[in-house]
């Protein structure tokens, strides 16, 4: 797949995403959103792929979406043809960055983001659902909408309250100030800051610790049962899942790996592969009612 | 309107209401009760507020419940004629703490809580809707319920967890303990300590921050979003909104300004008033199914 | 009732539950899964019990499931005769971790952990429905399932993103890492780490905070309002329960000692015992929809 607005390259079990527009500091656009969609259903579907890191080219991670459109940027009414054929909820186009941030939500694979600078509006609310996000301490954040005059987008009002609370959230949300990285640390959007010259070969050694360590069935499975967990109504659809999954992998070969390797004290060699070994019983993320 | 045990102020931009009982340290009241929710109607209706800030008069903040009742104070059966023709749920009449607090969760202005002395009870339930806590170093706080022989009330048990976690409402919750400023500001309940001096000011600037910045529907729209985002059970809610909201703002004239104004690099003048020109897209706060 | 895997205790209004197989550094059995869930039938029953303590004998608290099966260690077909007449969901044998943690998550008494070592697996996740976590210095903490090949247990994937923000969640549980006492002091999975001889009369201390200044009916009111409020949809469910909660109490001798001793200044004495003088109203934990 030749992509022209992104980068993806895939180097001993981890794919790298990076976002390429360095002359527009990665802005986001139309073509992008769909670019890394794809990207996203390449790594899904390579069982060499364990982990998925995402980063933005030069300067910036990015600088949320082009507005080379002007004051028309955000107006779908003239705009249309980007958007010709485009799905839509209740006749309005999909908002595009949350088209982004559900696939990332149902990735099978665990995702980093390795935020390299500046990363405001869709260039943050994209991460969300990313695992674990890392940034450099040249990193700046901004959930800018109310500055734009539009709304928090990339169904950020399910994600930001979840990941730090609902005060955080809220006063990111309502200031639409742009903050530092230690901001964000503080606040719990990022994990980690670090020295630009250590944020990727840090967000490769967490992408080597689970290439490395763990099953991939596991993984993905264990990434479909947190989300479905934190939807859940109930802890008995949770102690559901569990209880059906245990029982499908308990049996399976990786579980009798698992235990013999750390009963014989030496590293697992896992035989499962994801998505063709992934059981029947991993909960899908929810269907699309929209489409 | 005349208030007797608050104070309301609008200037510049903000709001202020202010808990006005200081002789009994700001305690909450049935009158109080109302005349709060009457506030926060006239902010919402009044297009001129952009915020609202909340503080009391004199050393306390609020230190809950009056208990001018003595051992009565919370028998409904004893106490009727006060409640007298007062919504009741299943039989028995509404908390009052809950009317407040569900009151501010619903405000289409953003809220910041002053709180400048002790919060306790109800003094501290109340604030929980509110977008950002800051306190004085000379603030305590307490849940106190449990050591009065009743419930966390306020709808506190759907607030209290998904601000500061399960486990720490807990803690605070079970033990009913009175707790300083800096352990409230390591839980998370809090945003940020000040000193007494520098508490209004602080909040003051806050609300700069947003009346001279941001949209005031964008605003309105985020806050909305932001906790029905929190209640849904899934993402693709907040996507169908975020897409509905996205297309319907996108078009209209805020968006044209902030994008505008942005790339001339000048501070936004934005057209839109609320509640005037909120779109109907805007999800409405959950209906009360009980009245 | 004569336990052979744990040790069960109550002294001075305070349970005791000790995981007591040290030889196998705590590690949970089929056995011990049953003991654990009498264990808190007990308390619950026993009205001299206001709060249950929960540690681990010699140094480890829990190593996680015992591997004595080796590799089909998690294989319901070869081990079947271990869960003969075990409850099923659809087919599958109820997750063993999942029935604690679910009991656990209904106890009408707030429960305290005190981490004294290795909290490893179910050793951690039995954990996450307690009130408060106190680890020592010496614990350590991994959700190692994904490096074992099966998946996070004890409805975990309901709990975890619950304590500690999803992203956090997501970090330990797909990197299945072994993690000291300060990673999860700063994750928030622990509130406190003590030195190893200070943990259990730190633990003691808050059992008595509680039981020496609370109401054991709002307590144990006020602990399944939580849970509840947490698992709801609306905070208009939380206000209901709310209004019924304190109609019912505000009226019961607890509410008037409660104020009484707080206007004399004095200690507390309340009269109410659970369970017996618990309310009808006290929301229930979510029946098992799966019995």
């Amino acid at each position: 797949m030749a992509f022209t607005e992104i980068h993806y390259e895939v180097a001993d079990g981890v794919a790298t995403i990076t976002l390429d527009r360095p002359h527009r500091l990665n802005a986001f656009t139309y073509v992008m959103r769909g670019e890394l969609i794809d990207a996203f259903d390449l790594a899904d579907a390579d069982d060499g792929v364990r982990a998925v890191v995402v980063t933005g080219r030069g300067r910036a991670f990015c600088a949320g979406a082009d507005l080379a459109g002007g004051g028309e940027t955000f107006d779908h009414r003239r705009t249309g043809e980007m958007y010709a054929g485009q799905d839509t909820v209740d006749g309005s186009p999909r908002d595009g960055g949350g088209t982004v941030a559900l696939r990332i939500a149902r990735s099978l694979k665990p995702v980093i983001a390795a935020i390299n600078g500046p990363a405001v509006g869709v260039g943050v609310t994209m991460t969300l659902p990313m695992d674990i996000r890392l940034a450099s301490d040249t990193a700046r954040f901004g959930f800018v909408f109310a500055r734009r005059g539009i709304v928090t987008e990339a169904a950020s009002s399910w994600f930001l309250p979840r990941l730090v609370g609902i005060s955080q959230a809220m006063e990111w949300a309502v200031t639409g100030r742009v903050f530092p990285a230690d901001e964000a640390l503080r606040g719990r959007l990022v994990s980690r800051v670090l020295a630009p010259d250590e944020l990727l070969p840090a967000a490769y050694a967490l992408a080597r610790e689970i290439a490395d360590n763990t099953s991939a069935v596991s993984v993905a499975a264990i990434r479909r049962l947190m989300w479905s967990g934190l939807s859940a109504s109930s802890p008995w659809e949770a102690h559901r899942a569990d209880s059906i999954l245990m029982n499908a992998l308990g049996s399976a070969p990786d579980a009798a790996e698992g235990v013999t390797a750390f009963l014989e004290k030496r590293a697992a060699t896992f035989p499962m592969k994801v998505p063709g070994d992934l059981p029947e019983a991993v909960p899908s993320w929810p269907d699309n009612p929209y489409e």
